[in-house]
């Protein structure tokens, strides 16, 4: 009776231990997702802490997109998402029945689709696919583990992977409900700029443009990702303010009177004070003071506040290079662009004077396939991916440092075409978006300056 | 032998019982608090949480606000929250030292403050407070429990409490996250409405005004969060399009010609095109369909698209009444208000063939405090508590069945006396802020119409 009472009692501390471990695993699983609100990164998480739980080759979560009927997935360490019908396969079998499929042999399964495994050279084993649901029971998505190591996945792994399925998805539709309302606020900035873009015709299109310059730097000199929101949101604001500057002078023809001038120059006191109001986040709070001084220059001679040197932000003053980059790139495109020695002319005049010589040189250094991507925005599907990978091998620098065409190697010959190609909108045999909205505003008599 | 090696298992079992009770009980509150993102909600249930699994009276969670130096926390059940200088009482003790403090005795200890007891007549016997630090490991609040049910805290309390305080801690940075990203989206949005007021001085103000008489309408008829997001968004945004309109046109004094004012009719379609882009949330998604209905009038008459009765969305039926109640109310600023029985004769009259009677029902139903601190919002911080207390008891309808001033009842007569003073703008004996930025202009010839 004591040898019963004692295996008894063995028996339940080896329950309690198999209790203990499984709720520790999941506890650890739980602890370590909920630390993230980013979905790509939470996803990757969420994939290697299931692997190591399960004892598994792979995991993969593919999330379910209710308006599009698909399932989609980060691939681990991959770019790209795979996308696909949200009733097909294994996965979509799970996501359709709403039952856990633990699938021993994976080629003796019909449901199998062995093509998958020909193209990637990867060998399935065994599978374990559990629909994951929300609170309200609703499938979210699916969890495909394969490759229990070892062995074949057991009903242990099964209800561990269900108990996971559950944590997982509350913080995947927290990361989600995050996600989206970063992207309506960025979407909301976008449209704001290119809304004030378009009240004057010359401008449209000016501060995506250069948030998408200002980012090219932001590369090169290896800013943090904190750093680059700021300079991206400073970018497509910096011009807000010219919603207060009078229409009537926004848009005149011909030149500007001093008093009209000094009204414009307004504008990005008027963006500072309009912004100052937002509450923008802890990450953000620089945006209005940024965004205010992209026409401030090193000499002190830039409005509104005149400041010198290290009085402007760092940020400030790659805004003021790609401005005018800008501005003398693509004001006048009703005809030729200026040619490009000479605007990289005028940012060199300026150096040390009214731009900071470190940024123009990081500017110069932007790989010229994403220079050309940004010029040529607006005709982004008409650039030939030979080209742009031709481009992609070389900057301005190496432009500017280009021989007379005499003694051009064939090879920088045709670097030098095939940027001058795009730089003058002649790509594609047919004249591009650019110089087709051509003619009609005569603004030549006023001052080449950026917004 | 046998008998120590059972009583060895026995006490592993017993240890082990302990441990899973334990990381049970953290499982449970983890998985409970991961689901819930709105701080407010989230406060309040880690302290129910805490409550129960601490076997405690009370729970308070402090929040260390860095910019101010202040912990603040939301009262169980009460609507306002508490805040004091971060290094007062016990636990600004804590968040200073960064320990753990387990007072067995509240009375016997130099640093409890009885003042609060007398003040709220609760008797505290002990108290157990721990720091809440975040990953990095910097404090960013404190748990306060008080009065173990029973006994005193002991030192598994103390260890149950820490382990839930690095959790808790993970949930509520993620929840100022979110929170701090949708103060900052709404902030945007009252910003830019007030940008766009501001291109016309007489309608400054207007959206935000109309945002706030929407959500009362909201209010009375019941509408649910949702609903009330999408029409707050959508109010706010509703003109927009303005930006698109010509300036000259749109501040023009005296009366517009038929082609300048099919111009300014034009502004609900630009509103729609330009909020279109945006990536509203799926809670959003109808916002610029809303703004972009403002105009419509049940009879089909309306503009942009001519809809009639059930083909008007609901919520844009609400902003059509609000519009035109603010316009009547507040474009003519300068000088007195048109008479209120005449303002809602204009909306009466129009019941049934531009709004929707069950909205202009609901309108009347605003108790007159609310109504009046709509009416006079820029003025808010000089109107008086003991009149709105007055007017809270009221409503429209009430003023419209006033009998003639010579029948009145002095609670009658001080009704419409209280609400005259306000709606007129002669309150505290000096005239508001609305009308004195009189006189100027001349819009006599205008149509009477929102924005």
């Amino acid at each position: 009776m004591a040898d019963n009472k004692k295996s008894d009692i063995e028996q339940q501390l080896e329950q309690y231990r198999k209790e203990h471990e499984k709720l520790k695993l999941l506890f650890d699983v739980t602890r370590n997702i909920s630390r993230e609100l980013v979905l790509d990164r939470l996803l990757m998480l969420i994939m290697d802490q299931v692997k190591s739980v399960l004892n598994c080759e792979r995991c993969t979560v593919f999330v379910l997109d209710r308006e599009k009927d698909e399932l989609w997935s980060r691939v681990a360490h991959g770019e790209k998402e795979i996308r696909f019908p949200s009733h097909l396969g294994i996965a979509g079998h799970v996501v359709t029945t709403g039952e856990v499929l633990n699938i021993p042999d994976a080629y003796a399964d019909p449901r199998f689709n062995p093509e998958i495994d020909k193209k990637t050279g990867y060998h399935t084993r065994n599978i374990l696919t559990a629909p994951m649901r929300n609170k309200l029971g609703e499938i979210i998505g699916v969890f495909q583990t394969l490759n229990k190591i070892g062995t074949a996945f057991n009903r242990d792994d099964e209800e561990l992977l269900n108990a996971i399925s559950i944590i997982a998805a509350v913080q995947i539709e927290n990361a989600q409900l995050y996600e989206e309302q970063k992207k309506t606020f960025e979407s909301f900035i976008e449209t704001l700029a290119s809304t004030i873009d378009a009240r004057d015709p010359l401008t449209a299109g000016h501060s995506k443009r250069i948030a998408l310059y200002a980012d090219e730097i932001a590369r090169v000199v290896n800013l943090d990702d904190s750093e680059r929101a700021v300079l991206r949101t400073a970018a497509l604001l910096h011009d807000y303010g010219k919603i207060a500057i009078r229409e009537a002078i926004l848009t005149k023809d011909g030149r500007l009177t001093d008093e009209e001038f000094k009204h414009i120059q307004r504008h990005p006191m008027f963006t500072r004070s309009i912004l100052k109001k937002i509450n923008f986040s802890r990450e953000l709070r620089s945006v209005p003071e940024i965004a205010a001084s992209h026409h401030e220059k090193l000499d002190g001679s830039g409005y509104p506040n005149g400041l010198r040197e290290a009085q402007i932000p760092k940020l400030g003053k790659i805004l003021a290079v790609v401005d005018v980059f800008d501005a003398l790139t693509s004001k006048r495109h009703y005809r030729d662009r200026m040619a490009f020695e000479k605007v990289i002319g005028i940012l060199a005049e300026g150096t040390g004077t009214q731009f900071d010589e470190f940024f123009v040189a990081a500017f110069k250094k932007i790989p010229l396939d994403r220079l050309v991507l940004v010029l040529e925005e607006e005709n982004a599907e008409r650039l030939d991916t030979g080209d742009l990978t031709l481009l992609s091998k070389y900057n301005t620098s190496d432009i500017l440092r280009l021989p007379g065409s005499e003694e051009r190697t064939p090879q920088q010959e045709e670097l030098r075409r095939t940027f001058d190609r795009y730089y003058t909108r002649k790509y594609n045999g047919v004249e591009a978006a650019g110089s087709r909205t051509a003619g009609s505003r005569a603004a030549e008599g006023r001052a080449v300056e950026g917004g």
